[in-house]
């Protein structure tokens, strides 16, 4: 990301163009960081001095002895929809010359807590978290809102007045849902991760409207909530929707591990997909294209909602400004459908 | 990890068990740390005096306002065998009261260094790291090393008088195309990664040797170096080897994400696998499991590896010893060959 620029001021970008380095090399020259030869050094100084540069508050900041850190507090960092929301934090942070740390909860409160601990003691500059299955209660947070190191929310978000970055999980919920049921299915099972956090709680909220729009019965006992969504929960959830006496002949799963976890399951319990058992999943993760058959999911802008995570932490360093926590800054991300062969 | 003990001190475990709490909370309530309420601090207190424990060098170092964090530098976190070892680093450090914080350096020597620079500044009290694709310099290590902070490497380890622990990789490779030659496989080629780093020169090393003991050609058309063995390089290289006049009948990846991919495109070429072609990889990530044919693989013992790590961290923490630099303590992990479809 580059910052805005109304002035034209010079940036460390229009030095490393001209001297055809990165800017985060431009940048520690500037600050004489570590790991920046003599020569590199003075190349990018004479430069700077040549076409004018004056540090900007993040320079000042550096040469302050701030942290040039952004932490990221995430769930689990082995998911590909995380691991991919990262890399957009890391690619735009990188560009401005900043670097990210990583704290995973693994779906843990305590381990979130000790996280925002590890982070803070850390002494980053700004925080993009997003919360674990079991949190509520948000406390943790607080150190950051008192320090006024701008915190901003993705994907799991709390219900606090804060910035955040989500999906359109109820629309995607319920796109899902009604694909399943133009392809016919009139029993559809759902896979739901904790209803604490909005996006499973929104997810199913989709998927419960569309089966009302279209005059199908809600029935509780198709409805699993799954702690971590992992392979092995999805694998015994599976087992038990299809030993039913009437089961489902539709599943929407709102992550494609899951998804891809019960595909598996039902083959090997003899079930024919998509042919007596549709399924869907949620993330469009690699997965969803080597299973066999490929998984028809929800497309998630991940990387997307990383890159604009980071830019709105970014906003706030660049400009010295503290962020509003009064508040609520929502930005929402759309979603699209891909349909493969497990639908089709 | 529990640290040795040879004079049944009294330790935060056995308050821990006692009163049926997580030994990190009794750690934070022992250092009046932040997030641990009143109640519980008294009690873990009075537990404390009650059995006669008595605080050791890491409570100390809390009170010193030291952090509690140690860091990971690793080249990705979206690659199932980092993850896995991450968990194993993370699984016996809190079970210590430490956290931990991770920097990825995508395979890039530049991230590699900024990485470092952020965890040094994040003042971690040790430090595992595995080494990007492209990293020939190791100086960003000393900063760690002036500091006497514990560094462990693990697995891709750089040459230099260090402790690490790493898999058997010119065994592992040596077995893999065994196996394929005791399968029939005459023309067998290789996926493999930057050579600069030991696992991947090691694994090559032992193909090599295989084909020698077996009167094989080693062919060099058929060993192709991967930048970062990603699906798409992969699916290139592939579709490369299967285009020669004289094609490969076996493939050995180095890692699972290729072979995977591998399997994907030579199957989209046309040709059938395991009966022309057959292929093994490693690492047995999920993926071996979800992919048709499902893969050979070489099973890597990456948890094993991350709480080893993690020990000989906390064995010097606990101890509050310095690590000796002038000693190059190497531990090698067994790894064992998984037969699959893709090679039967």
């Amino acid at each position: 990301m580059k910052p805005a620029e109304n002035d034209k001021q010079v940036t460390i970008y229009d030095i490393a163009a001209k001297l055809k380095i990165s800017p985060s090399t431009v940048s520690r020259a500037l600050n004489n960081a570590k790991y920046v030869n003599k020569v590199t050094k003075k190349l990018v100084k004479d430069e700077a001095e040549k076409l004018g540069y004056k540090p900007n508050s993040f320079a000042v900041g550096l040469r302050n002895n701030q942290s040039n850190t952004i932490g990221i507090l995430i769930s689990r960092i082995n998911r590909p929809f995380n691991s991919v929301l990262i890399s957009g934090v890391e690619k735009t942070a990188r560009q401005a010359g900043y670097n990210v740390i990583i704290c995973q909860s693994n779906d843990s409160y305590e381990n979130e807590v000790t996280g925002a601990e590890a982070l803070l003691s850390s002494r980053v500059v700004g925080l993009i978290a997003s919360l674990s299955m079991e949190t509520e209660n948000f406390d943790h947070f607080q150190s950051f809102f008192d320090a006024k190191t701008p915190v901003v929310f993705v994907d799991r978000v709390p219900n606090l007045d804060s910035h955040k970055v989500v999906a359109d999980d109820f629309r995607a919920g319920y796109n899902a849902t009604q694909h399943l049921i133009k392809k016919g299915c009139k029993r559809i099972a759902l896979l739901v991760g904790s209803l604490q956090r909005n996006v499973y709680s929104d997810r199913k909220n989709g998927y419960v409207q569309a089966l009302l729009d279209n005059n199908l019965p809600v029935d509780e006992s198709l409805i699993l909530m799954l702690k971590t969504l992992s392979t092995e929960e999805s694998e015994k959830a599976t087992k038990k929707l299809l030993s039913l006496p009437n089961p489902p002949d539709g599943i929407f799963s709102t992550n494609d591990t899951a998804a891809a976890a019960a595909i598996i399951t039902a083959k090997k319990i003899g079930f024919s997909i998509p042919k007596q058992l549709k399924i869907i999943g949620f993330n469009n993760d690699y997965i969803s294209t080597i299973v066999e058959p490929s998984l028809s999911t929800i497309a998630h802008p991940a990387e997307k909602m990383g890159i604009i995570a980071a830019e709105k932490i970014l906003q706030h360093l660049n400009k010295n400004t503290e962020m509003d926590t009064d508040v609520s800054e929502i930005t929402i991300l759309k979603t699209s459908l891909i349909e493969r062969d497990s639908t089709r």
